[in-house]
């Protein structure tokens, strides 16, 4: 049985962004069944919980076979086993893998900058980081084109840039890059995403 | 043969710190030779450049099998196919990709913007950046401990939170994580790191 550990409590504007996100939604689209533990902020400082995530944050994961963290790594690890979320060829998975890395370190750290830093910098530094941002979404939209997902069909790849621009899309982010809001909206329109959020929200009242 | 795609000139201060300095130093671990291709700044703003590299960066990878970019995704790959590199078991890859994930996207991102923007924000601000990074880089050297490796043996984990942390340390920034320094220096005075930097450091001149 895979157990996944979530946060037991976020604040409002986080939820339904939290990284487990992540792991349900690939879950989901591979049809595999999940338990999740819940992780209190004294569990999260905890030797114990540390021993599973070295930095205390979510997602960790659990399966017969190993203990992971990090959630590209772990996208990565269930899209292995799964046919619904990769190739079953290495060049496919190292495609897909490819443009997870592309989502976690290409994009994700620009979009963070770009939704948690700049209002607190000056108009220049600003100006600057919205552009690191646009270059990047400018090279992704560009390559996305008129494809509806970024291997030609819907990978793991899409499930994690999906979640670091759907943050992008809930500030408006996205407004001049119709084709990534386009992306976005598609991806989120997808039953085992829709499935997945309700689930992490849900978890939220337990 | 594999060829790697390196920039033809970079500014001093970033030679010695490109990203296909991780793919090198990989590559020289494993014992496996390549070519290196130099990318001018027409190039890589070149429609076939970004179909290998979509937003233009370096490095990029090819060999019979693949065609890759992101570093983390090309020394994963290369990790498959060399005992020097990982584990030869899933078990232990999974491992090494979450530390390569997390050197990418827990460690990275606050160093980079602990080196790029700390001296252009308020005190306030800077204050908050430096806790942020020291809060990842604690959490790091707790679970190193006295332990040498990131997995108890060298890996590719280390090539790549070696090339993460080194950036901190050349801005003096590990002084008060003294595992931390250690580690760096440990894994720089590898014959195979010497040889990647010398490598690279030598096709700026070329």
């Amino acid at each position: 049985m895979i157990t996944i550990a979530a946060f037991k409590w976020v604040p409002d504007f986080a939820r339904g962004f939290v990284r487990d996100l992540r792991l349900r939604w690939a879950l989901e689209e591979a049809g595999i069944p999940y338990e999740v533990e819940l992780i209190d902020s004294e569990m999260q400082k905890s030797e114990t919980y540390r021993q599973w995530q070295p930095f205390g944050q979510v997602p960790a994961y659990r399966d017969e076979e190993v203990e992971l963290f990090e959630s590209g790594a772990i996208v990565l690890h269930i899209a292995a086993t799964s046919k619904a979320l990769a190739p079953a060829d290495h060049p496919g998975q190292a495609q897909v893998a490819a443009w997870v890395f592309a989502a976690l370190n290409s994009v994700e750290p620009r979009a963070q900058n770009y939704i948690h830093l700049r209002n607190a910098v000056s108009e220049d530094l600003q100006k600057a980081i919205t552009a690191k941002l646009h270059d990047r979404l400018n090279a992704l939209s560009d390559r996305l084109g008129d494809e509806d997902y970024l291997e030609g069909r819907f990978t793991a790849a899409d499930i994690v840039m999906t979640t670091v621009l759907r943050e992008l899309a809930a500030e408006e982010a996205l407004s001049g890059f119709p084709r990534l809001q386009a992306y976005v909206d598609r991806n989120e329109g997808r039953v085992a995403f829709q499935k997945a959020l309700s689930d992490q929200l849900a978890d939220f009242d337990r």
